[in-house]
């Protein structure tokens, strides 16, 4: 047995018990019941997956892959594949948006070069983990993006790295990413799952005008009938027209519900990664939180085929962690008001009427 | 030309050349144009509401004005009148919700008895302002809730508070409320200015059951029968059916514009509130921002009358200035973005293609 189905058979269902303990709690508190809204549910749902009925708080990470792909040649991309490389630099020298928000939030940040083409490891990047598959992916117009074993490699990179998280004591972890052309290959991805067509699921990226976009919706149809073949096995469509960290995204999904830590999905590439790890491990949606629904493409349909509402609603598209990064801070002030309040109890507040 | 005249008058236009300033800068940072969403809009108000180009972020307050209201005996809320004092004792001693959010977030919290019906001045509660109009409005279903007076004396309060905020540095303040059955005050206001009908704004407060409902939407068609003449004029309005927090916080929203400070309209209630500002002063709406769109009534209604887009959807429905809490965080955030990312050029980064 490989380390993907050891892990995935080490999946608990979620702690109901601990959920309903965690809402008593928030009853118990000083405010109309059910007042604080959707910061009740998700201080439920982070009681069940860390199987934790005190809902403890714990530090944060956001592990963001880097990540080239082979069909950036077909001009999908409103950017040049070198930016790949430039923003790995960005990240990891402090200057990029998930930088700022993660010095901002005090959440660690690990920074995985995941399969960027330019090998920037004699670079002395500060705080990049070079875990290579592949310098990119190869064009899936002419093949297969990756080979199997590839695909392998990186979802288990994705699980070791969330059982790291873990044993450091890690309670939530962000999914982000970079890697020019990746929505393409996210939206691939998300068509063969959800059903859903190019022109419903491909959005504008980083910026493609029309005619960008009517290419890319081009590419992206002529991808899925060569890949159909493909579509009924999530490894399979991962090697067919994935990108390897939309794998290591979905191998965090999996290994971080394996060790009860809260997986905090970014925006449209990384919820094509928690598609797959649902697909892989069925009902595994459940466990896993949504930062917010992006502005890019269909993700308010990839949303509502993994049946999530989102934390945040602010026509975000950059990627890179960055709405986990907010949506975590609203995670954990949720967290602080439900340790910190006083109760009506010990505030000496009065009761409802029966009004 | 009495405080408040002399405050309207020195209202400016939004800075629209700061506002462009900002978005100029925000064009540079290494992200694609636009792609930080509704994020990049605030940023750009806030530079314009301050009148400050370089958008710099500063210390942020909460106000919270706590008061009673006559119209609680005609059984419109689900907790008994003497929660208002249980609540601003637990929210002194910092138990309660806006407490626990303004020490998470490092926002400084005023707290004001604006009219509280038990004078709690003897128990030495820590940081209570006392500027108490009267204890408590009363029943605007006998008559009108207050006076001329008391109304300019509560605007002329909230327009001081800003002032003062301002003096000490302050350029965003949240306005937030606490006051059993002041939702019922507000949407009698949020009626009359909008011209919607008590079925359609009132909502459960507190958390009424369907008969409380139906005996709240029943007293509010009363009232607005009895004082139907009041609504052409902002002041009479909230003289005969609104309350002295409801009149404090339209005077922040009026002297926060007045001294180029950020207002952030917390939920129902302090929409009520700029909704009575921007009766006022015509316009007043485009100087504030708006933090959520609370599961109360129709708050849907009073945002859309407002034109406000807000910037979070929780399903919250707790006022206090939980929300504004939230979503002045969410603010800084984007102006520690705007301030920290490397620009294109500053990261060696390439620009868009033509595509």
């Amino acid at each position: 047995m490989g380390l993907l189905e050891e892990t995935i058979s080490n999946i608990r269902p979620l702690d109901e018990t601990a959920a309903r303990a965690a809402a008593r709690r928030l009853d118990s508190l000083t405010k109309p019941r059910g007042s604080l809204g959707y910061l009740e549910q998700i201080v439920c749902k982070y009681a069940a997956v860390r199987h934790d009925p005190s809902a403890t708080d714990g530090p944060a990470e956001i592990a963001v892959f880097v990540a080239d792909h082979g069909i950036a040649e077909e001009g999908v991309s409103a950017y040049p594949q070198s930016v790949t490389a430039e923003m790995l630099r960005n990240i990891a020298r402090g200057g990029a948006a998930i930088s700022v928000l993660a010095r901002h939030y005090g959440i660690r940040l690990r920074i995985v070069d995941i399969g960027v083409r330019a090998d920037t490891r004699d670079e002395h990047l500060p705080n990049v983990e070079y875990q290579r598959v592949a310098s990119g992916t190869r064009n899936f117009l002419r093949g297969a993006a990756m080979t199997s074993t590839e695909v392998r490699t990186a979802i288990e990179l994705g699980i070791r790295i969330a059982r790291e998280s873990a044993k450091s004591g890690i309670s939530i972890i962000g999914i982000g990413e970079m890697g020019i052309a990746n929505s393409t290959a996210a939206s691939a991805v998300l068509c063969a799952i959800t059903g859903h067509s190019p022109h419903e699921i491909a959005g504008h990226g980083t910026g493609l005008s029309e005619s960008g976009w009517e290419n890319k919706v081009h590419v992206l149809v002529r991808a899925l009938d060569l890949h159909r073949d493909t579509f009924g096995d999530a490894e399979a469509l991962l090697a067919a027209v994935g990108g390897f960290e939309i794998a290591a995204m979905a191998g965090v999904c999996i290994g971080g519900a394996s060790e009860n830590i809260c997986v905090m999905v970014d925006g449209f590439i990384a919820t094509a990664a928690a598609a797959v790890a649902d697909k892989m491990v069925p009902g595994l949606r459940a466990q896993l939180m949504f930062s917010h629904q992006s502005a890019e493409g269909g993700h308010q349909l990839a949303l509502r085929h993994l049946e999530a509402r989102p934390i945040l609603d602010l026509d975000m598209r950059l990627g890179e962690g960055t709405a986990a990064a907010i949506a975590i801070s609203t995670l954990k002030a949720a967290l602080k008001l439900t340790h910190e309040m006083a109760t009506f109890e010990s505030a000496s507040v009065s009761e409802k009427l029966d009004r």
